[in-house]
């Protein structure tokens, strides 16, 4: 039996879909029946029950957007590094495994190796000029950063945005613990119109932040997850996303090939603007390597492939609330 | 035998004398010896060797001063938010009591009861004129916040330091986690002179800041903390300060009388001056109430009798590294 927490959120759905599917018998566990942010009565729950994986996929994003974490520190710090921590450790000291929902959005930029140089190095800001035109040219010349690189958007590598930062700390503090999965998501989207779908997102925005991104198909992300966890791939940090990174502009191009949405887009015309005038705190972009996931023996379609899909069977909702 | 964590700290030597002078056998584990905030590490270490007590005197003050946490968020949090929940943790799930050196930077002001007033309401800022005056005259309309006070100078209830943001974060995550004490202190101080020492730094400031507080003698702190153990006080928070308050004021007239310091002592002209020049984040002051501790047949010195007690055994150092 497979525990699962956050269950009624956007990723949690998308796990408790593809549990469904597989016939994997799973307790969708809310906080109303067990306060599993208490060390005490989770532990003592797993120890009577003894489920074969506990999937923690809650947590705190923030609303409208990742802005208003900054002032929300401690439900920040709860739902995104205190909460990881209790799970694992009650998962620990169970001797139950453990997986945790994790981001990609600790790390900002990508290795880029440029027109003239041989070697390839970490640029933190993909969004210039010339990188941006690079990327358009030769997106080749751009590699993900692997499970094994240090993060570089976090509170020991300022800037980062404070969920950014407990978002690191809790890769940090559940680091050893133990039989455990850390599966790093990055800007989910799928077909399904709503407030967390990043397609919707652009569809929505006023005006648009251009930028560099791996992506995460959401049903993609949770088969690739289960995949590991069936297959028995070996414990440990995941990135899994869809292979390669597009531009917004990509993203944008596509839909308006595909699912046209009848108004132009207006993007921010510089990244000062947007952080001037769009944001408060610094956002996460960048690109993911997922070759240990292709490694691993799951399959994950190209965010091209992925992006295409989903806007063909775009089903426009009523912004569905998901929490 | 008692498990000490954090031993050559500042807090941490106070605890190991008072160990040494009450013959209790303890052990001052070094992070170099085993790193206890690896859970599965120190897990393991205390199903093995299953402790009395272990007690937490380790954690992030910040160097110089607390200003330093503003931009070291993850030690910060990691020494005094995820360790203080790790050893909590461990302890719960092998049955080991455990006991947390936490602190009353977490409330800011006192209760007052105005000469106009019946009623005692909560003020945040005690530095007004007005409420330095009456705190002179009438030092008995002021009560310190309980421990069931809520904190109020947290990231719930802002503005606050990162410091004390993360010291209330960790009270939180240990309510309810078995058997366990909390241990608020307040603005540490005794007769060795040292960098941690409130009296030296009270003599090393260029300007003093003003402010009516609570204050704790190091080693009447760790005794009244060891004899709530070995007198079975019930666990839970308990306000560990020496009774009453005083001000910067009256501290530095009792150091002229006692012990002058053969210069004229400076203060900030108000806090408007102090925190544009002299400070980067906020600072706590305030009031704790020692009632519950006092009840618990817990003996502490009045305040005032502690710093005269330190004045006039004032040993001078060269300023002593303590960690």
């Amino acid at each position: 039996m497979v525990v699962l927490l956050g269950a009624s959120g956007y990723i949690g759905e998308a796990f408790a879909a593809e549990l469904q599917r597989r016939s994997i018998p799973f307790l969708p566990l809310a906080r109303a029946q067990l306060n599993y942010a208490d060390f005490k009565l989770l532990l003592n729950f797993l120890r009577e029950r003894r489920p074969d994986l506990v999937i923690n996929a809650a947590g705190h994003t923030g609303r409208p957007n990742v802005d208003a974490c900054e002032d929300q520190k401690a439900e920040t710090l709860q739902g995104n590094t205190l909460l990881p921590m209790t799970v694992a450790h009650a998962c620990l000291a169970a001797g139950t495994p453990w997986a945790h929902v994790s981001s990609g959005c600790i790390y900002s930029g990508a290795k880029v190796r440029r027109p003239d140089k041989e070697e390839w190095t970490v640029e933190r800001d993909l969004n210039t000029p010339p990188l941006r035109e690079l990327f358009a040219k030769a997106p080749e010349r751009f590699q993900g950063f692997e499970e094994i690189d240090p993060p570089n958007f976090t509170f020991r590598r300022p800037p980062c945005s404070f969920y950014s930062g407990t978002k690191a700390l809790a890769e940090e503090a559940l680091t050893g613990l133990g039989n455990g999965y850390v599966w790093r998501l990055r800007i989910p989207f799928d077909e399904i119109d709503g407030a967390r779908n990043y397609l919707s997102k652009l569809l929505r925005y006023a005006r648009v932040y251009d930028n560099i991104n791996s992506l995460s198909h959401r049903s993609d992300y949770a088969r690739a997850c289960l995949d590991l966890w069936q297959q028995r791939a070996p414990f440990g940090f995941y990135n899994v996303t869809n292979p390669g990174a597009v531009s917004t502009r990509d993203v944008i191009q596509l839909m308006e090939q595909i699912r046209p949405p009848g108004r132009p887009f207006e993007f921010w015309a510089s990244d000062e603007e947007f952080y001037r005038l769009g944001a408060k705190t610094p956002r996460s972009n960048c690109i993911l390597n997922v070759d240990k996931l292709l490694a691993a023996g799951v399959q994950m379609r190209p965010v091209a492939e992925a992006l295409r899909a989903a806007l063909a069977e775009w089903r426009p909702e009523k912004a569905k609330k998901t929490a």
